[in-house]
Parts: C-alpha cells; sequence; structure tokens
C-alpha cells in the first residue's frame, strides 16, 4: 500500500500513513492541499504536508477548541472564527443556540472549497445563515474592531509559516479590542510534549494583553505530541467555570472534560516558571 | 541520517524516530532487543520493532504506572513488578520509603542486561538490596501465592504475544489470591484513541475478579495512540483517594495529576456501556 509521510520539521517523530487513495491533490495561492483516504482515520486533510484533520479524530479537537470557552462565557452571540477552512471549529460553535452570527474567516478559500466537497460531516456548517464567510487574514479583521465580539477562536495551522501572524503580541492587542468587556480568546499552542517552551511563550505573549490568561489540554492522536494545549484568555470572567448549562451533542466535551482539562495550578506554575522538566 | 520504522502492527499511524547510531543489536530467547540513539528522545529500547521506553519520556509512563497506586495504598511494603526489565518501574516504586520488598519478575534476563549497560538512569534501582529479582514468567510467580502482597505492577510489552498470559482471567484472579486484604493491582491497558475495546475488554475481566476496578489515563508521546490507559484494581479500597501524603520526587505525577487522571464517572460509564464513539 502507498504511504504518506508526514513532514512536519517540528516534530521528532515523523507521522507514516496508510494510504488507500489520494482523492484530491491542488496547490493553492498559501499552500499544498491533499487529501487522502486511510483505512483507519478515513479520509484525512493534509495542509503542507502536515495533517490538519481526520474523519475519524478531527471531534477531539474541535470539540475542545470550541467549547470550554463556550460554555466559560455567560451568552457568547457574536464569534470570530479564524482559520479551520474545513468547517469543523464552525460545526462546533453552531450548536450554541446562543449564536447569532459568525464571522468565519479563511485566508485560503480553496481550504473551504475542499472541504465542502470532501468532508460534508465537517464542513455542514458553513452554509448557515448565521455564518458570514471572509477570505482575509484574520490578523487584518480584527484589527481596529470595535468591542462586539463575544469570543474570538483561533483556529490555525502550526505556528509556523503564514498562521505566525496570529501569535503575536500586536495581534493578541486587536483581539482584545475586538472583544465585548465579557470577551474571551482561545487558540491552539502546540504540544506540552514537543513544544513546551513555545506554549510559554504563547501563554506569556498573551499575559502581556489579558488580565486573565489559561491552559488546558486534550489528547490528540494525529498532532505531532499529541499532548495538545489550548491557550485561552478572558476579558473579565474566569474560564474553568463553567456559566452555561452544558446541554449540547458532544462525543468528548463535557462538563467533566471542561473540569478536568484545565491544568492544575501547581504544575501550572511550575510550567510558567520553566521548572517542569522533558 | 537513518530511520527506524517502529512496528507495530496494532497501531494505525506508523511512527518513524531518526537515528543517530545503533548500540546495541541482540536477540534474546524472546525477542530482538535493539538500542538506538536518537537526537531528540536520547537512547531509546526497542524491543521487537516496538520503541519500550526512551531516555526522555519515560518519566511519563513510569511515574504514572506506579504512583497513583502507591499513593492510594495506605502502606505498601511488599510489592510484586511484572515485566519492565529497563528498571524504570522498579526505580519509582523504591522512592516509597515504606517499601521493604520488591519481587521484580523479568521474564527476559537479557532486557535487564542491557539496560544496566545502557540506561543507568533508568535501571539504577535494580541493584538496590531490596530488589529481588527472578527472572521467570510473571504469571507462574503469582499463581499459588498466598496473600502476603500489597502491589501488584504489570509493565509488560503490549498486550499480544508472549504478554498474553498477563491480561487472562485466570492470572488476575492468580493476582487477586496473591495480595493482602487491602492489596492492589495495576497493568497497562493501551490506547483509548486506538484501542478503546481492549480496553474495556481488560476492565471487564478484572471486574470478574476484583471488587474495585478503575481506570486512569496520561498522555505518552512515544506510546502509539498516546491517550494511554492504565487498568487498576483493589480489593477494599477505592483508587482515586490518596491514603499517604505526596512527598516524593516526581516529574510529572503529583497528587493534583493524582486527582485529574481518573476518568470522570459519567465519561467511564459510557465507555464501559460500549457509547463512546470514536
Amino acid at each position: 500500500m502507498i504511504k504518506f509521510f508526514e513532514k512536519d520539521p517540528y516534530a521528532p517523530i515523523q507521522y507514516v500513513y496508510e494510504v488507500e487513495r489520494v482523492l484530491h491533490k491542488s496547490k493553492s495561492e498559501f499552500q499544498e492541499i491533499m487529501v487522502i483516504e486511510n483505512p483507519y482515520f478515513g479520509k484525512m486533510l493534509i495542509l503542507d504536508g502536515v495533517v490538519q484533520i481526520t474523519e475519524r479524530d478531527e471531534l477531539f479537537y474541535h470539540e475542545m477548541l470550541v467549547h470550554p470557552l463556550m460554555h466559560a462565557h455567560p451568552a457568547p452571540k457574536k464569534v470570530v472564527v479564524i482559520g479551520g477552512g474545513d468547517g469543523g471549529t464552525v460545526r462546533e460553535v453552531l450548536k450554541h443556540n446562543s449564536v447569532e452570527k459568525v464571522y468565519f474567516i479563511e485566508i485560503d478559500e480553496e481550504v473551504i472549497n475542499v472541504s465542502k466537497k470532501f468532508f460534508p460531516t465537517v464542513a455542514c456548517g458553513i452554509d448557515d445563515k448565521r455564518v458570514e464567510i471572509k477570505c482575509m487574514d484574520g490578523a487584518e479583521f480584527v484589527k481596529g474592531r470595535e468591542g462586539d465580539i463575544d469570543v474570538v477562536i483561533v483556529d490555525s495551522t502550526d505556528i509556523v509559516g503564514f498562521a505566525k501572524s496570529l501569535f503575536t503580541v500586536e495581534f493578541f492587542k486587536s483581539v482584545k479590542e475586538s472583544l465585548t468587556d465579557e470577551g474571551m480568546f482561545v487558540t491552539l499552542s502546540e504540544s506540552l510534549h514537543f513544544h513546551k517552551d513555545l506554549v510559554i511563550e504563547v501563554q506569556e505573549a498573551m499575559k502581556l494583553i489579558f488580565p486573565i490568561v489559561d491552559l488546558y489540554t486534550a489528547s490528540i492522536a494525529t498532532y505531532a505530541g499529541n499532548w495538545w494545549t489550548f491557550s485561552a484568555a478572558s476579558k473579565k470572567h474566569d474560564l474553568r467555570q463553567m456559566r452555561r448549562e452544558y446541554k449540547i451533542d458532544t462525543r468528548y466535551y463535557s462538563d467533566e472534560i471542561h473540569n478536568q482539562a484545565f491544568m492544575p495550578p501547581k504544575m501550572y506554575e511550575k510550567l510558567m516558571q520553566r521548572k517542569l522538566q522533558w
């Protein structure tokens, strides 16, 4: 059987997947886009040689990127999703009845088109009438925006290449200004196993801008290092407390997982003091 | 650079590691033993083509295999370690001052010798005077033993091949009989991402024998599926409660992690009802 060798220059383990079929291959203005079919994971979306989602396990990443904040916020109505052209994050956001508007900011339109064609169960929310798609740089979208957004979610590729602009202090400042007084913000921040220093850097940069910054994790089998971190920030409310009842349909996230996913306080302190040793 | 392609027939992702040097290669009565050096993980022990430990991340597995039960037990004195020829589990057990005797039952003496030579920071407890090494089948060792053991720890290779005898109802029964009335037992039980059905099977088999059975997890970067499970059983005491003060030296395990690592109750129920879907 043909094999796909993942090309992630920042991962000390290379992941190799069997390929039943190559369903799509194209080159957009921004990246190489590929869809393959794997006997275990089903269809897989690959950007510039790095696995973004698989049909089988995308639920873990998308649920955990979206639902902790959407439950910590008292009433999220306007949500910005930056990146995540596959639509999985938008799908999860739309599970919340309080949501009136989703600004879906994906720089690469081609990813949206490919996902609509090959991942209908992931892209299913993209055409919802609450969703407004804008194909532009997310940093540009939030810049100078008045404080009307409840939750900003960054669902980018790894913190390298063109996604870099989404991890700068300037960007975090723009995000803060775009948010209401109760606003919240979350972004992926790589693996605690493989990129601990980078996790700390993202946390430190967020702390320069937001009064409340926190960190939670989930295990994701197809992301290098697997012990995946989500860096979250808030202008007013603590993020560990749920302010809304858990009554949406999920497969991994739950009220139990909300309580368990945040890094415990003493461990968090050790992390930020660079005293966690591995 | 030379590459090592892991040969795990039960993993839907193949892991590939760079090889700076091959330090050792031999064939024992039981398996092929290899030690390689990797730029990120340091030295790695590989048995029959599957990574067992790496210098960099062995702490996660060994600490989590040992310390939850050693803290749930009121006073562990006699401990049996089955497998784990590298010595990492024994090293962690010996951190507990209450321990008077460790029966270290490793079927393959060659693994112990290789580990002593190449992994001195892992094998460092093997020559402790409290440790008695027996090179034999762990199932044979516990069979017919009077109830004098406080904790039995199985640190085997994957639940296939010759380690299979350590995952049968008969073995669990022998373990129970070998334990004191307050005795406890823990074994690895593979990945929640990749081997959910197998996790359930181990839990079900344990429940046929022990009144208290539980499940906790940790993320381990070098084990396929990463969201690694530990199946634990007890004759009398609940395992989630710590009965001893946390005052040993660890890098990942802590009282906080003890409280966080066990699967939450509703999720556990769904798992056992085969309602977790991924």
